[in-house]
């Protein structure tokens, strides 16, 4: 007997909330299989953020057009007591058909702009809508939160320690995805190194330590088999680790590329380190810290200036601790080839299907975004690409180090506010094309009878900048 | 071509930090073998919260004893470049032959005391540590949330709707057994519900209605396939929205259950839906609401006297929003039968294998506990139970049911202060028992060779209360 939980390939299918399949059954009783779009954006920026990093939803497309209903999963469904039989053979046939477009990977985005759309008869489209946003959500949080810490950074290595308390294997794992796109240097996790690329790294623990009957001792035996490996040094007190430390390289000729603090001061101890390792001649052994780090602490350490050559950063980027979520949406935009809204207060919506344009100046600096309706000519570099066509995907799966660069040249190209840690005086411009105002305007008259009253502000978000 | 991405059983074992399995191969190296104790626990309240509930730990000691590493995997971590072929060879042989005592599932916690124990050679004990931490972090944390929630609905039904802005795939499935144990009613998670057995749920999209050509079409086609249903009222004017059931359930006979509203100012227009409905005669028609509520506006809605029925709670219980990680630790506490410790600022410890017992006044209500040596007495419960013993569990899996039942039953006895969302005046007493404040004592003694000066207030926490 095994005791492993998870979900197994086979069982994607019924990652989905439980209204996706009873709306499914009802569409297909009533013979409602029309193409539709549907957007999957956000509304407001999360707290604190200038900009997000899209993150997942080309994986996310791919995914979704490999979805299947296996005859073993019908059955469980089946239980649930919602499903006739007629529906099931349905979802035992299911392929998905449609076309998804999706903006390249680490490509920086702002509200109300779709990261995704997928055009496919109501019913197929419908049944994406969990797998989609839990997916792309999860590497979106995490690459906004890591591309903040590597910019806090300035340069500096930062590694990933933050699988022990990430929510579960599943984030732990795609995060390291988000990371490498967001410019981190090194991941602690060995599996999620494997499957994506970044390079794995590590020091050792304080039980490494404890368990030798003396610090000395555990620093040698440790060295002496991984030369040039990373030394802890505040088990019992970080200064005397750092003497110790000395004297094993000057008198024993052990290799040692770098030490690591990981509680106290961290300014005062980097340098009073830093003081004794060059004072001792060793300027190559670099210093390595960590302990609760988020970006804020790690632009002060640097600000401080601390001799510090890398940050070891986990829990707080590990759960984006200060804004855990993003709003993400996943709304029905057209049906049948008319644009469709709903108009629920605060919940506004673009119809139809889109496009997205960023616009660069001369220097080529970008200084704003348009979104229009997808058939519109604007200058400006039109983001969404085709990621799936007739239920196949058109391109290889994204190659993590262009998603990388793609990033890191968005943040060469992007207003220098926005790279700030502070929420920028002035966000960054969005506007909404007239043709989509309009269109707005034209579908919400329509879908409440022409009694609505649609305020100018009706687009503007919080911390978007809706012209 | 698959692209699923996750985590198969095989590749369970490679779900660590490198530094464990650089550690474990000094350690195997070296022959370090001797049995250690490493210990689970939080070190300081997470913000806002006057207990934790503990979940996860039975489980990831159980998925811990199955541990194994195949051959496959093997080829993968010698990729890596740090592992020899006979630290690699000790692995394929990997079997936990140790013991775990974990606290029961739904059992209230409180900082430094133990959610669980491993008594392992400290080869086997240091390769489980991260695992054991995300796993139980992350139901801990999705418990302690959801706990609040339901308190705060004071007996209403809540429902999960989270799992689409929930970080991955795991945590939003575990967390619906999470969401078990702390009370929840349903959830819309359909995979979550035949995993962990907590009934599904679910209501319908405005893409559903925006699919229709009108809402009452809508309503009338998704109720005539699902009597008894509830019916989303908000998509364009919630009381017009409700009008239009009305009018189905009497002109035509329609069976509906609920509506849903899910924007706008949740209290009004419940109370201005409740009138109509009741002057309809409609007083079996409940009311649920959703549109990001969490344990503060669901008790506020409640306080105005909202005639609501019941609860969708989503994305903040969803990512714990407010408190999305706990400080878990996983220190080794002995070694060879040794206490250990390590003396780093901020990061006490408490030495060797221990006991919680929790003490009760006459009444039944818990007054204190007390973290002691596993071999000390003491009136009240002892709380940690075995549950690995010898590598073989020793036990059935809990059943959901008896964790659910447990944590009401410790809510009934905890005092009353504890159970309000904001902090309680004076937090819960956790006492260190005379043995294990000397063993401490004495045991930082040895390892600073009796240079370290002890604070008295050396073991207080932030929000914990020890003494």
């Amino acid at each position: 007997m095994s005791f492993f939980q998870g979900i197994s390939e086979p069982e994607l299918g019924l990652f989905v909330d439980l209204y996706e399949l009873t709306m499914a059954q009802a569409y297909h009783a009533q013979g409602l299989e029309q193409p539709a779009v549907f957007t999957l954006h956000f509304r407001t920026m999360p707290p604190g953020r200038n900009f997000v990093v899209a993150c997942g939803q080309h994986h996310a497309a791919r995914l979704a057009s490999q979805l299947r209903f296996p005859r073993q999963q019908l059955q469980r469904l089946a239980e649930l007591g919602h499903f006739e039989g007629a529906f099931l053979d349905w979802l035992a046939g299911f392929r998905f058909t449609g076309e998804i477009r999706v903006l390249p990977e680490g490509t920086p985005v702002f509200p109300h702009e779709p990261l995704l759309e997928v055009e496919a008869p109501v019913v197929q489209a419908q049944l994406l809508e969990t797998l989609l946003m839990n997916y792309i959500s999860t590497e979106t949080v995490l690459a906004t939160k890591a591309v903040r810490t590597v910019l806090a950074a300035a340069g500096r290595p930062v590694v990933d320690f933050g699988m022990r308390r990430m929510h579960g294997f599943d984030a732990a794992l795609r995060g390291v995805r988000s990371y490498r796109t967001a410019g981190l240097t090194a991941t602690s996790n060995v599996l999620g190194s494997l499957q994506y690329g970044l390079p794995a790294t590590g020091t050792m623990a304080h039980s490494f330590i404890q368990v030798h009957s003396d610090e000395m001792e555990a620093f040698r035996a440790f060295a002496r088999l991984y030369p040039g490996t990373t030394l802890l040094v505040d088990t019992y007190d970080t200064l005397a680790g750092v003497d110790k430390v000395i004297a094993l390289v000057r008198d024993e000729g052990l290799q040692v590329g770098a030490i690591r603090i990981d509680s106290g001061d961290l300014a005062q101890l980097a340098r009073a380190a830093r003081k004794r390792l060059d004072q001792a001649g060793y300027r190559e052994i670099r210093i390595i810290v960590s302990s609760g780090l988020d970006e804020w602490s790690v632009r002060d350490l640097i600000a401080a200036g601390a001799p510090i050559d890398g940050f070891g950063v986990g829990t707080r980027l590990g759960v984006s601790e200060d804004a855990p979520s993003l709003d993400f949406a996943y709304k029905l935009t057209a049906y049948d080839g008319e644009p469709r809204l709903k108009s629920s207060p605060g919940k506004k919506v673009l119809p139809g299907r889109k496009q997205v344009w960023r616009c660069y100046d001369q220097a080529g600096c970008m200084v704003e975004d348009i979104i229009g309706c997808h058939r519109e000519q604007h200058t400006g570099e039109p983001l969404l690409i085709t990621a799936v066509s007739q239920g196949q995907p058109v391109s290889p799966a994204p190659d993590p180090e262009q998603s990388r660069q793609r990033l890191q040249l968005s943040l060469e190209r992007m207003p220098k506010p926005l790279l700030a840690l502070e929420l920028a005086d002035q966000p960054y411009t969005v506007r909404i094309s007239d043709a989509l105002e309009a269109l707005y305007r034209q579908t919400l008259q329509a879908v409440t009878g022409g009694g609505a009253t649609v305020a100018p502000d009706d687009l503007e978000t919080g911390t978007g900048h809706l012209k």
